[in-house]
């Protein structure tokens, strides 16, 4: 789905992403880290999309919002698994969403 | 291929979508536009991905060059086509990227 945010400014944090071939414990916890990141204040919705490449993108009111989830000490140890296990590469870039229209039939 | 963009400031163009049953005519196009992406001024890298969500994000130097590409006359043409037979639904999102950081093994 395609996420439905609000008029801009608001913030993007993109997380493109290659995985290893090590899966283990993976589902369980992007299933937790989907259930907990809806629950945080200023957040404003995702897409996440996965083949080869995974790409992830997550929408906030402000640079204090994503702050505070990359804080999140579930969060936290979710990043150093992935680090250890999950990924071969990542990248994550902070963006200010300054425009958007959009098409629909 | 996780897109090797230079140090921030840069701008991120996110085309999130939904296709269309019809696909008449998608692929020729598709290659088309990544050519000629490719050779545009300003422009920095790309990241693609497809899934029942299709995410491309297109990184630039600037807002000038996101819109010589907007209004290039094939990429126009590929936009109108997208909007008559592609797609059922999109959004658009300019974003400056003001941080980034990456983690490889």
């Amino acid at each position: 789905m395609i996420a439905n945010t609000p008029h801009p400014p608001y913030y993007a944090v993109i997380f493109s992403s290659i995985r290893s071939q090590n899966v283990e414990g993976y589902s369980e916890v992007n299933a937790l880290m989907n259930q907990l990141v809806f629950k945080q204040d200023g957040f404003l919705g995702m897409e996440a999309v996965q083949s080869e490449l995974g790409v992830t993108i997550s929408y906030w009111r402000d640079l204090e919002s994503i702050k505070r989830w990359k804080e999140n000490l579930d969060h936290q140890d979710a990043q150093i698994k992935g680090r250890k296990t999950w990924y071969s590469h990542y990248k994550v870039r902070i963006a200010k969403v300054e425009r958007d229209y959009a098409f629909t039939t």
